[in-house]
């Protein structure tokens, strides 16, 4: 369960209660703010507060006065025109703030991006939850034997219960150890009167990888899209995808022409190498070719053959 | 007059209309959106968006669930302690999105400041307004004789006379023959039907640095006072000052908690050198110091004891 | 001339000293190190140090303990695998310093790439030369009717004259008056006794956009990159792109093979939309294809076919 | 050992070689070159490249055309008023490059310094080494009482040894289930043939935050001495504190004057409030001032009285 019920309780509040705003307001994630999304076992994102919508994107490319609509229809052919050319600073005048809790070995991959502002909770200043991720069954993967970077087959009998077991037993243990270091329950209730507690600061090292932390993430609408075309990517880890992909559906119901603009441009479309572009050109012409003869690797000839369907 | 009276129907609109968000609301902020805050003789600044206020710095050093607030008390508390020691990131969590029309040779100024996000008005594409700053009398500073950034007396009599109708001559000369260039008035309609016009982003070259542009500008809090600290400060440019005192009044507004601990840390602060510790030291014991015996230069002394009043 | 006597003994009196270091070096950039490469009529850029080579990358990427490369054809393997997948932290390894003296309206464009280290000459400290660009005549280019923010053919006769005089006049007059609003020569002599002269930081508001400035300006590979696939690109504002083009040669120099990928996957590349790869695969399996059927604008398609040869 | 004969082989081989440069060299830095500095128990630090000088400085503050300096008295003095005055663009011009190796737990909060460039050894390609860092017994602090964030008193004794025993144990044994799992010793040999061996990318979750990870990390000198101020600070926690100082030392052979400028204002400075300023001014007319009086909480109260001696 990612939330107490006292958590539950305060997101609840926070939802029950609307204001009169002056400000751009998006209908579409109004419904969803504060709401926690569940990612893995025990995670979730949800959006604490955004500023602009789809117009904020039109006002500020046209340094407008009023507010960037005229009409919904030249608002997309905008976006998408500015999309397509990366004109990329009228994105960056939407902004989102999300709170988020995650495995640490993810946090470290998601913090690599470095343009958006971070607030994490402290594991000097306060004592982590007992939480840890373990994967579903069938997220227990082998590793790739193709490609050191990436996932083969998913771990069966005796073998994938023998990795659940360690990891969990692993998680345990050390986090059991973590509270006896601090000689203290979670509550910071002191268990042995007559030990003073190993620091906070150093307790934490005892912990692995998958104990879950939090944090607030904030960042610009250009910015994010490139987060999600990396980390909502089939090649990206599950582990982060997951958080990816409900950070998609949030954007979508934010920003749904830019949203559109980016799954079109982006997501779904494809870079071609000046040698591809050769190689395609010959093909149009009914030339056959392959990767010798187009001068690619074997690998980028596959890449561009997938691409091509 | 800064502002057409199209553009301030457009804002009146703007002004007119307000909605219902479940996001954080600053009150003393509502008021004042969209209006414009006229600063030099043409231009302006004027809040356009806003996310977070007080409360949500509180609620992202704790990384918490619910609205920052617990009491407003602990709140201002804990704002101070961040702010005092440097715990920026918490004020990463607010963002503003300014409007701003002001002279070229002060948005040079401004665009130094690199952690922000800027969508200019483009003169590759439109035509710019005949609209240029010329400096009030009393502002018509001469060169400082002690210090070679800064400005002396105010100029008199007939050079200050010269000086300005030189501005202004010029500025109209110049601003006449880019229009001549282009073949167009402002309104697009061209002026002589044999001539095919310069092209935009060639013509624009041939005007003078105190014509107006206006841009969309987004920061984020901290960045916001780290700006602030450095163009509302006496030794500024007046002409960039303008902008900034205009803009801190904002920040008041927005952030009251926030903005006074800006003023007593930084704003009202004195930064002093181990040197400058050093003498004050001994000062307090009773000793008589001067620049020598301090160590420091004749430079560094002076401001110091200016600070100490 | 871009450079006095005086600048260009200085320039070589850097050249001809050399000294051991036990850092890396790379051989095609030492040979033309600090010579300034003339771009438009008064203007240059020059590199004034730089920090890392090909192998740089490749060491940062294999996060390795001696110099990255075991054998050249691997590591341009592994720098074209970087490019193509956009791991674009291995080239953030490389930085470059630049000096650069170029006009306002082109220093405005350039600073809007934020991800940079920038020092410019000073003109609330310091007098501004007597130099500004004035387009060759075969770079007067009309309007583009087409294209809003574009060039069209080259303006001829009667008007490309008037439009060069203009230009050159108003440089001149305003320049002159900037002196006289000074009360100062270039070289800071007096010209009237009586007069205090205008602060610096505001006469040079009375100069036109072609007047010339200089800066340093220091940049990491990856974002090196971005700029130029910008600004060397063929719609790029020609003033602008003279620059890109010299740096283009100077990259190549530096960093052979990141510079040979960079051309390979993004100068000569193209980026495909979904419905763009769509289309190709229709294509490739015979049929007729147009923008309508493909459901992509015309411009888009136009861009696309344009890709495609 | 932080380090294997290999790999000591390998640094010491690229120290052996010099080359000719036509760049600015720091003597001082040049000594040092690629040499381990050895933290905590496994780790070190090293400079890997390095651009400019105390000289670079001065060139761009100069924009000058020829080497920084003319007289090294000049320079200094420069250097400091820049400092004094937080004119920080003249310092992003200097550049360094480190390679690291360090707990996971120091590399989280290292990270949190957005403004450099970093490539981390990547777990989701490479089995990690089986190394970890356990305190050295006089390290050992207890949680403080009057601080949350902070150290109190070494554990001792029995406490202290089970501590330890903890620490090394369980670092021991997630580290034996992570090799287990992946079904591999170090050397990439499978141990079970009749094994998949789970994914790199997942095993990782088992490792606990004191096991080593390394990166190169390279950061312009205003940004460094950023860092270096918060983490080379007594409240910086001890095993990042370490690595900074480290750090400190390099940067004080690579720009001394530039360092002591930092050491002077920085470093052994302190920031007074408005309220501070008011306190002082009066202490020093005489009157007996306390938190109360000078309107201070008593927590700033005693930091102020800290830094005055």
């Amino acid at each position: 369960m990612p939330l107490t019920p006292e958590q539950q309780a305060e997101i609840e509040h926070s939802r029950s209660e609307t204001r009169q705003t002056r400000r751009v307001v998006a209908e579409g994630l109004e419904t969803r703010l504060y709401e926690a999304v569940h990612c893995l076992d025990h995670g979730f994102v949800r959006v604490v507060d955004y500023m602009g919508d789809d117009s904020a994107i039109v006002q500020a490319a046209r340094v407008s006065y009023g507010a960037g609509t005229k009409q919904a229809r030249d608002d997309r052919g905008l976006i998408r025109y500015l999309m397509r050319h990366r004109h990329s600073t009228p994105f960056e005048m939407c902004e989102i703030k999300l709170h988020v809790k995650l495995p640490i070995f993810v946090a470290r991959q998601w913090i690599r991006h470095r343009t958006a502002n971070v607030n994490e909770y402290s594991a000097r200043y306060s004592v982590m939850d007992r939480e840890f991720y373990i994967p579903a069954p069938e997220h227990l993967a082998a590793q790739a034997t193709s490609n050191r970077q990436g996932r083969g087959a998913t771990l069966e009998g005796e073998e994938a219960a023998e990795v659940l077991r360690l990891l969990r037993d692993d998680a345990t243990l050390t986090y059991d150890h973590y509270q006896q270091m601090l000689n203290q329950t979670f509550a910071g209730e002191t268990i042995d009167e007559t030990r003073a507690g190993l620091a906070r600061e150093l307790a934490r090292m005892n912990l692995t990888a998958n104990v879950y932390t939090q944090w607030y993430w904030k960042v610009d609408l250009h910015n994010l899209f490139h987060f999600l075309s990396l980390r909502a990517d089939a090649h990206a880890q599950y582990e982060i995808r997951v958080y990816a992909e409900a950070i998609c559906e949030m954007a979508k119901a934010w920003v749904p022409a830019a949203y559109e603009a980016f799954e079109d441009y982006r997501l779904g479309g494809a870079q071609f190498s000046r040698a591809g572009l050769d190689a395609v050109r010959r093909m149009l012409k009914g030339e056959e070719m392959d990767a010798e003869k187009a001068g690619m690797s074997p690998a980028e000839w596959r890449e561009m053959m997938a691409a091509l369907g």
